[in-house]
């Protein structure tokens, strides 16, 4: 560590609504904040929290010994790091980027870093934005432990639970990406049975305490057929792909009925009929992971 | 009410694993309980715990004044219910469906049992066969108000929650296929995530933690988003449709160059992005639930 004090400041690169809350967290924990935007005008608020807006990325970067940079993807931080001024500022020091990418960009980002002398960390965040500085945030690390541990202090402040995945870097992407397919899948299919609800004459309020009850079954759910997975048992004693494939039909019906497009649906009961056409009928859902996979 | 004493017996048609687990609770409850299921042998367990295996579905139904019919679907009730000695057998006594259908089935078997003088109601289970007998479990019912108040003593005897929507026969279907739309799509996208983390090197087992930390910010997100829904905000401050279908593309790309069929992400990018084409881009998600609707 250098005379930097490095864990009592902090540059933020990137203000839509996770960087403004990542800074606003550090604000609240009284770390000296350094914030900017490829677009001006983004940080107004958190100026008036004590924030130092930087007129360049390359001054931002040059005010700590950690950056964080959460832009909405890889394409967008290379642009903003990949410049000759922003990578000579960041030569010695750290950087963790909390963009969702796929684990390849983290990689070659990896790459650049190491040869630029710079010290990189990769990351994701899977918590929406109002969880950030709360206890209910979770943060997934990849890349150098030590490096990781170095910056613990300063992460922390973020609040909630943060998770080194292991040194190789594109670990936390990996993660990242399988649980952004099921969190995006599971919105997908809530926002469609909004829209079928409210086409049998159902409100989303009448709806919402009968989908957070579905909300609470699927936690438990994960677990066991994970397990499932794992051991390949895939087992329908509670639940067979025939039965269940019979009322994913039935939403089909129902949505196009409606004029709903069901193509999400219809995905998804593609894939559980092909599992029974491979013979797999009485397994449980669990089955469609491992024919999904199949080379 | 007659001399049958109908609080102290009930019949169960159709053994799979949802009418099993039922006439399971119904013994443990200590209640008269007679079951049948096409396939004979079914009931071979349920024996050993005191049931009635009747030989016919109209002997089962004529054990008791409520009969609870349990199939994959109305085709398969219809099949059991619509011969002429079980519909004989059910005049005058009452008929709860709880298998999955379209609320039309609802309707078409509301009318078939008024001409049948059979007293008939709707219902739904949205709870796995482990929760039957237990608090956990949920159950919908719709149509005639005072028929449900009646047989409340023996369907409590599955213990839970029980529900009922209304007079509309139909409305616990609406409900049911609304949230199978939700459960389904969840299911099929924990699955999915399950297999590209397998090609990432990630077990379920060790994805498991982090997907059920997904499934626990879903039930406050789902109360957010039906408020937006129905108040026609579909605010994308915390995060854009931009944002999300900027993800969405991440896991359709690190999939399919995985080799796993990515159709289902495929269908809920694609209705995203036909809502940024339509000019909602700064939208949330919800916004996807009203342009799926839009006529
Ligand atoms: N919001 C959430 O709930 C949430 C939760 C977990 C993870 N995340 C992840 O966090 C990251 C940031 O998300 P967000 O919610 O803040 O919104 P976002 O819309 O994904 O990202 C907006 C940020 O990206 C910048 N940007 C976009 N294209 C750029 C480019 N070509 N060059 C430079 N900057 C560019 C924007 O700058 P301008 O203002 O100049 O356009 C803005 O700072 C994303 O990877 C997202 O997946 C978000
Ligand atoms: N399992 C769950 O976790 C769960 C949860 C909530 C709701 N449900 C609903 O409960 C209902 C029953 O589900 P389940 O889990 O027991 O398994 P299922 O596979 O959906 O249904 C099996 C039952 O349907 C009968 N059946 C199928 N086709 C028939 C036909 N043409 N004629 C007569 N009977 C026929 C079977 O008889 P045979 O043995 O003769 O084939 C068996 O009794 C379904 O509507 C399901 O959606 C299930």
């Amino acid at each position: 560590m250098s005379d930097h004090t490095p864990q009592s400041a902090v540059t933020v690169l990137g203000l839509g609504p996770m960087g403004r809350a990542l800074a606003g967290a550090f604000l609240d924990a009284g770390l000296r904040t350094t914030v900017w935007n490829r677009t001006p005008g983004k940080g107004r608020e958190l100026a008036e929290r004590g924030a130092v807006v930087a007129v360049s990325a390359e001054e931002a970067v040059a005010a700590s010994e950690l950056t964080v940079i959460c832009v909405v993807n890889y394409d967008a931080s290379d642009a903003i790091l990949r410049r000759e001024e922003v990578t000579a500022a960041l030569k010695g020091r750290t950087l963790v980027n909390l963009s969702a990418d796929i684990p390849d960009r983290s990689r070659s980002t990896a790459d650049w870093a190491s040869g630029h002398g710079i010290r990189y960390l990769d990351g994701a965040i899977m918590t929406p934005t109002t969880t950030i500085g709360t206890p209910a945030s979770v943060f997934l690390y990849s890349g150098p432990a030590g490096l990781h541990q170095e910056h613990r202090p300063v992460l922390d402040a973020l609040n909630g639970t943060h998770t080194h995945l292991g040194e190789d870097i594109g670990r936390a992407a990996a993660y990242d990406i399988a649980l952004l397919d099921l969190f995006w899948t599971a919105m997908a299919g809530f926002t469609h049975a909004l829209a079928l609800a409210r086409a049998e004459g159902i409100s989303a309020r009448e709806l919402a305490p009968f989908a957070q009850g579905i909300g609470a079954i699927l936690p438990p759910l994960f677990e066991q057929s994970a397990g499932e997975v794992d051991n390949g048992s895939y087992s329908g004693e509670g639940n067979p792909l025939t039965s269940a494939v019979s009322t994913m039909a039935h939403v089909v019906h129902a949505s196009e009925a409606h004029g709903i497009d069901a193509s999400l649906m219809r995905a998804a009961e593609s894939t559980a009929r092909r599992a029974i056409g491979l013979g797999h009928g009485d397994d449980g859902l669990t089955r469609m992971a491992e024919v999904l996979g199949r080379r």
